[in-house]
Parts: structure tokens; sequence; C-alpha cells
């Protein structure tokens, strides 16, 4: 039984108030809430056992290494890494995925080679793949989503070539909620390496990445319910094998002289510099909650949430919801045709308490194809309800009648 | 009149027990502790103020992005730069050079094109020169420490040649404290660009980038007493102007399409995807409490300590104090010829509560040139005192004695 008042709880900034109301938290799919076990380790990391991590020899510093490592053990649990030794910590998908273009995809491609990306994806997965076609003339090949908004195996395999060197693909899209089969993908595309931009797709379903068979997968930590700039990729070993060091700096070399370096083993050849220890060990602490709650529970409770919010948005038949994929997640962007612009719906929703987002997502590409500058987007969490589900209704029919 | 119980009162940490007895927390050169107003900022952005920053509309958005931005306003102060227009937030040092190595350096040095840094530089500050050796065969030219530690303007400057595209130097080394002066540097320099490492320099003396005259400017938030993973790097507008975009993601784009993308307006040019939020705010409770305090009575506070530090290592002749350039920072690196290994004077003294660190200190050239494998180094910081320093002294006689 999954007692979302109880982890509601957990929340601290869930009691607040906004504008003189409760706050209604709809911007998960940006960012999402900290529970107080993430605080409380944050806390505790700098107020009573911080110190910097490796090399040293004192008892502070032997504790940080040792809280610190054992979020790498944690990550790979939370995905189902064979290994900790797969995961590369990080401050999250945008390191990871550039992390990939320039020290794995740069050496390799060249001009005329081929990226196979939908045109869901999130700026992350776009832009670094631009920097490759702007300075190595490789060449980006599209895949639209269907008229549902989904984004199928078939559609992406298609699109692949002799000449295709990578697939980049979003588990799940951060506007239309589409939730993207990147297993079949892998099973269909032989040797061609896939990276999967698990920035929503990790918060919202369980994910195995020994399962999915996936070469990259990247994750953010507040949007996991961690600390801002958290993150992690896990890299199968023998991609890791192929890329050279991205970042240069401590702990990611074995010896420097003045005529040559030579690199640490992976994965710490690829972490270089003092980390985020004490983000990273609030995200281990916010990976356990979810862990003890069971992702599979999560997913449960969202699936229901989407459900009830699909069935109450049907009821407005002037409001439009961009994505309606079978199993989606509990993301929704809403426009209204001719009506109320996005940035206006969330105003008037934030006099209200209510926290939605209201803009391109970082989503342009997708944006155009759809047709519209922007839109409101909903987006819940483990925390949200049915009532904030109609509350959020309550808040789009004064939005309705203000702007007609 | 400088009370530096009151400070130390500020810092929680320093309250508490290591083996036993009071903590001596002398690793400052590795990573600084964090006062109560930051742990406080820490805590207050997660339970009562947090949000994702940029284009949100909603109340706890605005909060959070002004917060956020503030930082950059409160860096550009300490720093004393021009504008906060020419500060790029970051998750420290480490990020910042290899930023300028990617964006700035890398598009515009090719074969034997050289850059001229000083052998004490951290590998933070050399890793990133070699991949442009590695990769685009450009050559690293060493300036030698004199035998006091002292790394001079002459002796780099007369290392530059017409093949000069790049001086980088620290400010301040973290093994040996020797002080740089990079005015001097930057004035002789004529038209080649400096890069300044200021991890230590900023930590120890008040840092005016105007009057330095530098180019780039690098420091890491978590010696300056902030959260993990937070930073920022000066750069002067017209080298802004000449960088390329290092990492693609979000907030760092103007227009994303299929064929092409353009860029934001710098800094956010630099700055791709959800930046560091809490930290850096975290970060900017340290500065404003820095400043509160005034970095001239830290440097003066400092500058006691090192000077009694100094003559009471006069005192123990079986001891090699690595460094004793004139106006050094209260950082030490010792030796012991023939008698105790730095990791076990780390050991000991650990045993005493009294925190230092053993090993290269990511400094490798530097530990070559003054033919150690390792130092076993005790850096201070604001709020040490000659107690603490009478203490280390004390433990460093039982080492001598148990291993003579």
């Amino acid at each position: 039984m999954y007692d979302v008042e109880k982890i509601r709880a957990d929340f601290p900034i869930l009691g607040r108030e906004v504008n003189g109301q409760p706050l209604t938290y709809l911007d998960n799919g940006a960012s999402a809430q900290k529970p107080q076990v993430v605080i409380d380790a944050v806390t505790r990391g700098y107020a009573q056992e911080y110190s910097n991590v490796h090399r040293g020899l004192h008892y502070l510093s032997n504790l940080s290494t040792e809280r610190y490592e054992a979020v790498r053990g944690t990550i790979a649990r939370f995905l189902n890494a064979p290994s900790e030794d797969h995961i590369v910590m990080n401050s999250g998908t945008t390191e990871g995925i550039n992390m990939i273009s320039y020290a794995w995809a740069a050496p390799r491609m060249g001009e005329g080679d081929e990226i196979v990306l939908s045109v869901a994806e999130h700026h992350a997965n776009i832009v670094p793949w631009h920097f490759l076609r702007e300075r190595q003339g490789v060449k980006l090949v599209w895949v639209e989503p269907r008229d549902d908004g989904s984004i199928t195996a078939e559609d992406v395999l298609e699109a692949v070539t002799e000449r295709t060197k990578l697939i980049a693909i979003t588990q799940c899209s951060n506007v239309l909620g589409s939730v993207v089969d990147v297993k079949a993908i892998k099973a269909g595309a032989g040797d061609v390496p896939v990276l999967v931009d698990g920035s929503q797709g990790a918060v919202h379903m369980p994910v195995d990445v020994q399962d999915l068979g996936c070469d990259f997968y990247a994750i953010t930590g507040h949007k996991l319910y961690g600390p801002s700039a958290s993150g992690a990729i896990y890299v199968r070993p023998e991609r890791m094998d192929e890329m050279r060091p991205f970042m240069g700096g401590g702990d990611m070399i074995h010896e420097v002289t003045r005529d040559a370096v030579s690199y640490n083993t992976p994965p710490m050849k690829f972490e270089a510099g003092t980390p985020g220890i004490v983000q990273m060990i609030g995200l281990g602490a916010a990976l356990e909650y979810l862990m003890e709650i069971g992702m599979e529970n999560i997913a449960a409770h969202e699936a229901r949430l989407a459900a009830y919010a699909a069935e109450r948005f049907e009821g407005l038949n002037w409001l439009n919801v961009q994505g309606k994929a079978p199993g989606k997640a509990a993301i929704f962007s809403l426009t209204v045709e001719g009506g109320a612009h996005a940035h206006d719906l969330s105003t008037i929703l934030d006099k209200k308490g209510i926290a939605i987002r209201a803009g391109h997502h970082c989503a342009q590409p997708l944006m155009e194809h759809l047709g519209v500058p922007a839109t409101a987007r909903a987006s819940f969490g483990m925390y949200n309800t049915t009532d904030e589900v109609d509350r959020l209704i309550d808040g789009l029919e004064l939005c309705h009648r203000l702007f007609g």
C-alpha cells in the first residue's frame, strides 16, 4: 500500500504555502523536491563529517571517502549495473552526455558519420551532437514522433544506416511523457551503440541497464529527489575502454611528468578534481529512499495519477494535451488553441500556489514539430496526489474563465 | 581585532573530537570547513526555497533564480570584476581551467604553440594542457621554482617566446605556499593571455582581477569555505568573445533547430544545463561571510600564523620545510630526511586529532623537482590558532621520537 501522505510528510517544503495557498508542486520535470533524509545527509556531511576525499590518511578524510565511494555502489544497485566500476559520477545528465560526446564520440566520428536522435530530445541530448556536426561534419538524423507522441523502436531503427555511429535517445520525453522502448532499440541496433538519456526515465520507472542492454545511461540527481548538480552515467565497459579522458586534473591521473601523463583506471579516469562530495552523498540518500519505497511502487502510483489526470483533462474540451502515447509518464504538456498562452496559465496557477512550468522545456525542435511556441507543463512526482490533480483542473478552469 | 575564537564558533565541525582528541584541522589546502551560515543557506535552499532556476514563472522558481543569480554579483564583488557578466559559474577550478582549455585554447593553438607554466602547478593546471600537447602538438614550457621555492615573474617572463599563446600560473602554490606576482607577469607579458589558478590564492589574500590584469582567474568554492562542487571563473570580455561553447545543453542556447544551433550571450553561453543551484547559493553565503570579516584581516591573521609556525619549525632541526619564499602563505610541506615517511607522520598525527595531508598533493612534477615522493602538508585557514601550531609541533616531536 503506497502511503502518499506519509511520503509527503518526508518532504519539508511540501508543508509550505505559496501565495497564501498550500504549495501544489507540479514542476517535477524541471526538478524534484528533497526528502528530509537527503537534507540531513547533506547537513551532516558539512557540519560533522566533512573533508576532501581520496588520498587523505586522516580520520575525516577516510570517513568522507567511505561515505562518498559508497554512493557509487548505491547508483550501481539503482541501475542494476553489473559493477560500480561502470559508474562515472558527475553533476548530471548534461555533463554525462557532454563527456560521451567529447571523450567517446569526438575522437571516432568524422564527416558524414551519423547520429540518430529523436525530435523530442532535450537540448542536453541535442547540442553536444550539434557540436560534432559543426566541428567535425557529423550528420544528425532525426526521428519524428508519431501523431500520438510515441517514439517507436521501429521508427528509430528505420533511421539507422551503415554510417550510424550512435543512437542517442531519451527513455522518456520531458515534454510528452512518451516512454521509449530502448531495449527494443538496442536489440535491433546490433553493433550500433545506444546512449539513453535517463533524466526522466530513471525517475518514473525501474531501470535495469543490463536488461536494456544500452551502452550509456545518464541520470540527473536533482530530478531524482537528490541535491543540485549530482548525477552519474553508466558506461558499458567496452565503451569505457574506448573513451579518452574528458576533463583533466587531480584524481584522474596515474602519473604526471613534464613530458607525459598517464591515466588512472576507469571510472576514476573520468572524474577530474575534487568531486561533488556532499551532494553525491545526498544523492546516495535519495536513491536509498527511492529503493526502499520501490521504483515499481512509485511507477504504479504515478500511473494511477496519470490515468486520473488524463481523464480529468478529457473533460476540458478547450484544452490540448500534447502527447497521448500509451503508457506515458505523468508529464502533461498543455496548450490552449486561440486561448491563454502557456505563460499566462503558469502565472494564474501560481496565484493558487500551483507550480507548473511554461516554455519550450529545452526541447525547441519538438516545439517546432508540435507547431507551438511553448507549452504549460504539469509534471508529477512520487508525492503528488489526485487532490492536486483536482486543484490543477480547478486552476485551469479559472484560467479558461479569465482568458476565454 | 581578529577574534579567532568567535570565528571558530561559527564552524560546527571544529567543536567535534577525532580519536578522542579535539579536532585540529590543518588540511585546508585540500578543502576548508564550512561555517553555519553556509550550512543554513544550503538547508534553507532545499527545505524551503527549492526549485529549478531560469525560465520558471512560478514563485519558487523565481525565488530560487533570484537567490542563485545574486551569487554571480557576489563573486564579482569578491574578485572585484568589473561586471558580473564576466563571471562563469561552475563546479570549481578543475572545470574552469578545462573550460578554458576546450573552449578557448583548443580552437586557437596548434603544433609548436607554447604554454608557459610553472613546475609547481597543481594537476588541474597541468593535465588540461597535456591534452593539448597530446592532441594538438602544443609545447609545454616549464618554469622552475628557485631554491627557496619562489616562482618569480622574471623567470616566468624569460620563458615567454613569440610562440607563447598562454601563461598558466598559480597565484599560490598548494605545496610550497609561494605567492606568485601575477600582476607583474601580466604587466610584462604584453599581449600574451594569463590564466591564474586562484584555488589557493583567493583563499589566502584579497584578489582584485582588475588590478592583476589577468585574462582568466579560477576559484574553487569548497576551498573558500563554501559547498562541494561550487566555483567560478572570471573571464576578461575579450577572451570571452573568443571562446566557443564548452558543454552543450539547456540554458546556454539561444535557438536550437534540427539543422542549426545558436548560443546565448555570455556568461550563460558557458553554463549548460541545470546549474549547481543550492551549492552556488551556499558559496554566495561563504563569500559574504569572508567579505564581512575582510580578506585583508584573514590574510593578516594567517601571516601571523605562518610566521609563528615557521619559527617553531626552525626549532625542529630534523625537519625540512619545503619552500621558504618570502611572504609565503600558511601552507607547510614537511619532509624528514631518512626518517618518518610523510604518510607515517599523517597517521601518527591523526591519532592526536590532527588532520594533515600526506602525498603528492596533485603536484607530481613539483615532487620530482623537490626530489621527494611525497610531503606531509599542514595548511592553515582563517580559523586556525597558534595553539594548533603548538599541537602540531608536539605531534611532530612525538613522530620523531617514534621513528627517530
